[in-house]
């Protein structure tokens, strides 16, 4: 909402209310006997100003899409959050509260997105949620920008995180506000919740940075509120906050961790274990609280809170009849804004992507995906995204569809896509900061309207791994492009050249991994991607080009939905002898040995297995069909670790693969001198088949073993 | 060295040799048809004058302990860096040069340390090169402190990187930048290459931040240099930054990428593309340099380059008669010196390891690790490190062996670790800052002298993969430990749950992970890892207490060393019917499960396989000493992700493991709810057995496949 008109009159009973904020809070450790007090007893004061005057928010419908965002970045403080959320009305029960990080709760150890009413995002490992609420931020200020009209401004909102020293310490915090204050992102709004402690003792151990200078260097409002208990003080600085219209605000509020707490208060010992009994008596009597009972929450207090939330339920009301008027004035486009809330495509968003007849020369996927992403920038308006520093090699632009940014951006253009300079531009430039990249993209996606997208070298997905896990654990649907997939891609050496990574990527859960074999795969890939809706995409593209497979002679591409299929054998209708698997750059690889042992008089079956995910997903039947479970001589063939694909080859198939890392050499060379050829899988073939017949033979002791 | 005395001329021949280094880097770019010639063009005058005026090394003698190290964080301009080390007269002939980025050769596209002479770290991801350079300075001022004696000054060198404008957009270099000024590390001077493109445009697209100030709130001395051409102002900052003895530098040079190029100077055209012939040969004319031939050096130009090297050469020599003065007047100082400089382990330094009887408490292993640790701080006076603010939960520290710091180090010393503070301080609290600490670790152990550790959440090695990657890579043997190593942590929630990351890990070539299942192997676990010379070592250790295993009844925890060993079997010296794989907490388990199966009359065999990289290693025979080929009824249990293990356990074999992220609640109530059991395993091992029952009958089609 907007702040509160006028001077605000502080009493006893928000003094009251702070402290039944921070006592259930410590009571809900106590009781879970694990937890962390610290944070709830020391910030419960910003947290009460903050929700009870400034935060638009509807506990009735915490899906309202023009709501305020509230992120918990410092997750481990959890339970001042859950403590919020009842009190201020949401479906979060006391019983809920009492069943703190106890199975099957509403009230984890870090909170959950989707598992709990009113949790934005899942938090919890440090950093992460300030970068995701740039993203939503980026959200707001694109939705904005692409449909408020004169009088229907039908995106409004803001976006307050609490964070604390140890998500300021954290590299990902520094990559993403420096993108914040480079894109003016006037309504993120920092509540930095300084109390001086981490979890190893003071931050003077080695935080001692001047962080407000440090922020202002990089374009944000910074204003300091030296004592955090002062409730006028904070509510100053909110407002200041919100006027600072052209920068994103940073509040440096200066707290004791463990507020009140007679020995631990100010101390580490207060942070991440509970109080104990005496302790938190201790803390009870400082601050004239009862005592007994636990989970008190005196007559008056959840008035207090639910009195602003009868505001954001007026202010939502408010909204439902501006949408009426907009979708009066501008039938199209609030159609177009609610169907992309409501997180679906557009009718026919596939029916234009581009074929790739073959007979034409070889391209690589990179290219083929930029081609289809050409063709899904006009389908799909949602679609925003970018790369880090790397649009003219990942290829990840929607060209003509503007920059985003505060016109009219930079003097200097280069690099630009054309389309001008908005924020309804729907290229961002994240800049090297691939760790800030991934977090935003899922922010993005997680404030809703927006199908983000980003790029970069598959190499590099080891700097952003801890917001693909998030995306998984959250189900949403971003997709990350990563190029350059190989050693393959040549000169640039084994620092740049993935070789564990395809595996890392697909031990991650519900992530899906695709790794196309031409340009008709990758057309299915990225229409599988978009397709997903419950959780994130990777695609895995080459640098080089591939020839573009025939497929009046083999298997359509369309067969990348179920993960894995038959592309091609050489005895249709029979059981194969040999099994062939293999992903990406690595099919025409088999393609070529396939034929080979073939004219031998091989019965041999080539299955392309694109997507490991997608293929486990599939009924047994399917999976037994493309590979039938008695025929154990097969080999897989991937320019990647071997790890891993003894999932499907077993202990007496073969790999074709790495051991090692890459070295620095043209692409052609370095498949050659890896082994990475049609001649390695024919060998392998025969070791299989060979090693197959032995153990038919039970033969067991002259055949090698695992 | 230290700075030429007195005012310096620059003539006409430095010009010269500058242009020597630009167009020998862009001519191996053109001739190798890929690279990056831009920084090289551009960046060529700051790299001169400081080689020639400032850095202290012998060309003659690369590997001398007290040579200035000189980092090329921005590893994408590695042929100025080769251009540098042929000129001064490294054993790096210009064959080499024109061999730029093909097959065997000593000029990789990156630099990669341990290939080429001279280069000191292997760079090329952006950042890491920074943070491995914060690595170098620390280990140089702990080591200072340590020997350095009045009027033996035997550890005193600078630590000088070259950075781009990328490496100051990534996270990590804003982690170990704030580190290194909380520090105060004034050994430590950066040249900021600031060329405002970056590889996708113009810096203004995503990078507008006050660099300088950002810097200087994070505590370091700033100069600016307008004209990155004006050599004199180049020396006259870097005399500066070498008087700013209480504070890291950064010397903000400005310069035009591409410099001299007609069309394409100034632009991102420049940066990672050969420049055309014609652009090339109008560099040339441009800059007053013959057209051909190519890879001009005229004369006088080695010799340029070779007069500093002669200088250094010099002060090699100087401090070889100072090392032999220090020998004589403190012998063990030296002989303790020169011993650890060489990476050589003390005698009988493992000795006095802890032991750990059988019939005590269970005890965690992260507790057992850090008694370990405790005996090893005695014994290993090189061990230096800490946690990225996790020292009460990892317990990676030396007690009582005093925090890493100027002294007299914070009024606030919650946290310290006991011995006061000093650049001695062997324990570094790196604060919340895991890929920062993971590089710096690499930079300590890649400077010599030192045996760095680091301790987190196992959940977190993802923030730290490309420092573990670039370790391996470069085979350094820096100590990884990661502890609360599954769900078993508990009610912290999903977030902080490993479930991928032992896969993840164990994917990195050349990294050895071990996840010992008691005490008694966490013991030869950290033996393990100190005797490895040539690689990094990751412990996985529990948060949760472990029995104490009975080694008089059970083998003894030596079989570590070789990766697997047979724990028990029910009936030895008969072959088993089936096996029970098992690493870490989950040994117990299989135990459990294995003496179940036994009570039923199969002939079970449990096998305890810590380290599937030291496994690996063994001879064939060894390995099927342990697991015999024939024997295909097998099961794993991990905590983990269960793909990877079929590597183990093939086709046949079954998996007790996650397929799921976890969950928050108590640890043994996730064990029970996600089957982690002795029970799942009893079940599990039946499985199997009928499986292979059935497959032996050659029934294929009643079974499942895989």
């Amino acid at each position: 909402m907007r702040p509160v008109e006028g001077p605000t009159i502080w009493t006893e009973q928000d003094r009251r209310a702070v402290n039944a904020l921070r006592f259930l809070a410590a009571d809900m450790v106590e009781r879970a006997k694990s937890g962390h007090p610290g944070l709830p007893l020391g910030a419960a004061a910003m947290a009460y100003v903050l929700w009870t005057r400034h935060l638009k928010h509807n506990p009735y419908d915490p899906a309202w899409p023009d709501r305020d965002r509230f992120v918990l970045s410092a997750g481990h403080g959890s339970a001042l959050l859950y403590a919020l959320l009842y009190l201020a009305g949401y479906d979060l029960p006391l019983d809920e509260l009492k069943r703190f990080r106890q199975w099957g709760s509403r009230t984890p150890g870090h909170p959950e997105a989707g598992l709990t009413p009113g949790v934005e995002v899942t938090t919890g490992p440090l950093g992460q949620g300030l970068a995701m609420a740039v993203g939503m931020a980026i959200a707001e200020a694109h939705l904005a920008a692409r449909f408020n009209r004169p009088g229907c401004p039908v995106v409004d909102h803001r976006t307050y995180v609490l964070a604390s020293d140890g998500d300021l310490m954290e590299g990902i915090s520094a990559e993403a506000c420096a993108l914040a204050g480079h894109l003016r992102l006037g309504k993120l709004i920092v509540l930095y919740d300084r109390n001086g402690i981490s979890l190893a003792g003071s931050t003077e151990l080695a935080f001692t940075e001047d962080v407000g200078a440090r922020f202002a260097a990089q374009g944000w409002h910074v204003a300091e509120v030296p004592d955090g208990e002062d409730l006028a003080a904070i509510d100053r600085a909110l407002r200041e906050a919100t006027e600072a219209r052209d920068r994103p605000s940073l509040l440096v509020i200066s707290t004791t961790i463990g507020h009140g707490a007679p020995t631990k208060a100010g101390t580490f010992h207060a942070h991440g274990s509970p109080l104990g009994e005496e302790e938190l008596r201790g803390a009870k009597r400082a601050l004239g609280w009862p005592e007994e009972p636990m989970f008190l929450v005196p007559d008056g207090v959840r008035e207090r809170l639910a009195e602003a939330a009868g505001r954001g339920r007026e202010e939502e009301e408010r909204w439902h009849k501006l949408i009426q008027r907009y979708r009066a004035a501008h039938p199209e486009l609030a159609r177009d804004l609610l169907r992309r809330l409501g997180g679906e495509l557009p009718p026919d968003w596939d029916a234009d992507l581009p074929s790739f007849p073959p007979g034409k020369k070889g391209i690589s996927t990179r290219k083929a995906s930029e081609a289809v992403l050409q063709r899904l920038a006009q389908a799909v308006p949602e679609l925003v995204g970018g790369s880090a520093d790397l649009n003219p090699s990942c290829l990840t632009w929607l060209k003509g569809e503007g920059d985003f940014g505060p016109p009219p951006g930079p003097a200097d253009r280069q690099g630009e896509v054309g389309g001008g300079w908005s924020y309804g531009g729907r290229n961002i430039h994240f800049g090297v900061r691939e760790h800030a990249m991934g977090a935003i993209a899922v922010g993005m996606a997680r404030h809703g309207g927006l199908q983000p997208f980003t790029g970069t070298f598959l190499a590099f997905s080891d700097y952003m791994r801890p917001p693909l896990r998030l995306a998984a654990l959250m189900h949403e649907p971003v997709v990350f492009v990563f190029t350059h997939d190989s050693i393959a891609l040549g000169e640039d050496g084994p620092t740049h050249q993935p070789v564990e990574h395809l595996l890392a990527l697909r031990a991650i859960p519900n992530l899906t991994v695709i790794r196309p074999a031409d340009a008709g795969e990758t057309v299915e890939a990225w229409r599988a991607a978009l397709l997903r809706r419950d959780g994130p995409t990777v695609l895995i593209l080459t640098r080089q080009d591939l020839p573009l497979l025939d497929r009046t002679r083999l298997a359509s591409p369309d067969g990348l939905h179920r993960g894995g299929y038959i592309l091609w054998e050489s005895a249709p209708g029979r059981d194969p002898e040999l099994i062939l698997i293999a992903t990406g750059s690595e099919v025409h690889v088999a393609l070529d040995a396939g034929e080979e042992l073939a004219r031998d008089g091989v019965r041999v079956r080539v299955v392309a297995l694109p997507s490991w995910d997608l293929f486990e997903r599939q009924p047994r039947d399917y999976r037994d069909q493309i590979l039938p479970p008695q025929v154990r001589a097969r080999v897989a063939v991937e320019a990647g670790i071997q790890l891993g694909w003894e999932h499907y080859v077993g202990l007496d198939g073969e790999i074709v693969g790495l051991s090692s890392f890459g070295a620095s050499a043209p692409g052609p060379v370095l498949l050659q001198e890896f082994g990475i050829t049609p001649a390695a899988v024919v060998a392998a073939g025969r070791r299989a088949l060979n090693r197959v017949a032995v153990r038919r033979g039970d033969d067991y002791h002259e055949q090698a073993g695992p």
